[in-house]
């Protein structure tokens, strides 16, 4: 094998198109809801596309399987991170369209430059950066709680290197939904798009996923309810699919 | 018995606490909505409560139903609806407690004063004023299209009827859900709670259920979804229970 795994570390398969991921437990692994994001972003052929705060890569490793003539980037702030899920992309041999690249996302527009992107994904830190927290700076708090970047850092560097109506989608907590409107609108990026998740048939929305539209008019699409479970506690048919596995 | 009914008018039994209401099939009879509303409205003790826009009375005689000592003020514009909800007050006993005033809701904040109550609800018209009306003052017209009041007046109205804390419960469409939300924030009534309506589990919701706290602190609590049909085609256990129906 032409990559190296690490101590703690072990591949995954994604159980799509053959692709798969190192992670190591010890630190983050990736979430549901970044898989839920990378099924829910609407990908046009040949796009420039842009990950903030890639984790394990996962995101930019689903896509390329999506859009298999995409040219990606994904953004990452740890560096221990940005490594392993640089040998995740050589793993799966995707190094001639996607790149991991080391960055604080707030300042990726004056790197990359503004408006070079038709479509930014993110799948955020989901907490208010708070009370009591043993290490803010392990790489599980830094995934999870806005440390290093808040929400509106997170919008507004998608508006800035969106194109002209390019689309920008998140996943976050349905708790944060008017701070995400409101953000969203005050940058310019009009949400268009919204699938709201549930655990099952009973329960409220707990995700949200939503797409903007850099400079696009105000119109809202409702798409249907994503429920995970069933009622005997098993993934429903939507979520077999979305994870790529028989029902 | 000693409320007239005119030509044309039906006496509907609504199966809740023996209340029934005067409908003219040829004007507009209320819809599910109002009826949505009129459960989803959060009611504590004696309260002062204002309807903007009652049309039949539905939603205050499902009000007064629900908190037998609430005072309940329903603001109509068309003079006919008026009368006949008044009639419909009459038959249930509810003069008392319940008046329906005629006027335009963008002057009731003058007639009645700010501040003055403890629950505003709304069920209002719901389709911008537009293209190919045969008659924009026919009363189905008025009850659907913001011809007599915009979303805006109608939730400026709600601001400035509401005592500091005061509740504002809507019902509307989901495709307007940023409109309202936004407009919520501007008169300072902070949306607290969201209850999605939808034709079934496969489809996305197309009614909006939501509640504001005049001068609340930001923070949405969801509520489970509202499905209205089951699978077959008949209504949910749930919506039975909102219609006081046997499942």
């Amino acid at each position: 094998m032409k990559v190296e795994i690490l101590p703690h570390e072990r591949i995954d398969d994604l159980q799509f198109k053959g692709l798969r991921i190192i992670q190591n437990p010890l630190a983050f692994c990736f979430g549901t809801d970044a898989v839920l994001l990378a099924d829910f972003a609407l990908m046009r052929k040949a796009e420039r596309v842009i990950d903030l705060g890639s984790g394990t890569g996962i995101i930019p490793i689903l896509l390329a399987g999506r859009a298999e003539d995409a040219r990606i980037v994904g953004i990452e702030i740890q560096e221990a991170m940005v490594e392993m899920a640089s040998r995740s992309i050589r793993l799966n041999d995707l190094e001639d369209r996607v790149e991991i690249m080391q960055g604080d996302i707030r300042q990726i527009p004056g790197v990359l430059g503004k408006g070079g992107f038709d479509v930014v994904v993110s799948n955020p830190p989901y907490k208010k950066e708070g009370s009591g927290m043993v290490n803010r700076m392990a790489p599980h708090a830094i995934a999870r709680h806005e440390i290093l970047c808040t929400l509106e850092d997170v919008i507004r560097t998608a508006a800035d290197l969106l194109r002209n109506h390019g689309r920008f989608s998140m996943v976050h907590q349905t708790d944060r939904m008017l701070d995400i409107l409101f953000l969203m609108r005050k940058y310019a990026v009009e949400p268009k798009r919204i699938r709201l998740v549930h655990p099952n048939t009973e329960r409220p929305p707990n995700l949200l996923l939503v797409e903007g539209v850099r400079g696009g008019k105000p119109g809202l699409h409702w798409m249907p309810p994503l429920f995970m479970y069933d009622k005997d506690g098993r993934y429903t048919a939507e979520m077999n699919r979305i994870y790529h596995r028989e029902g």
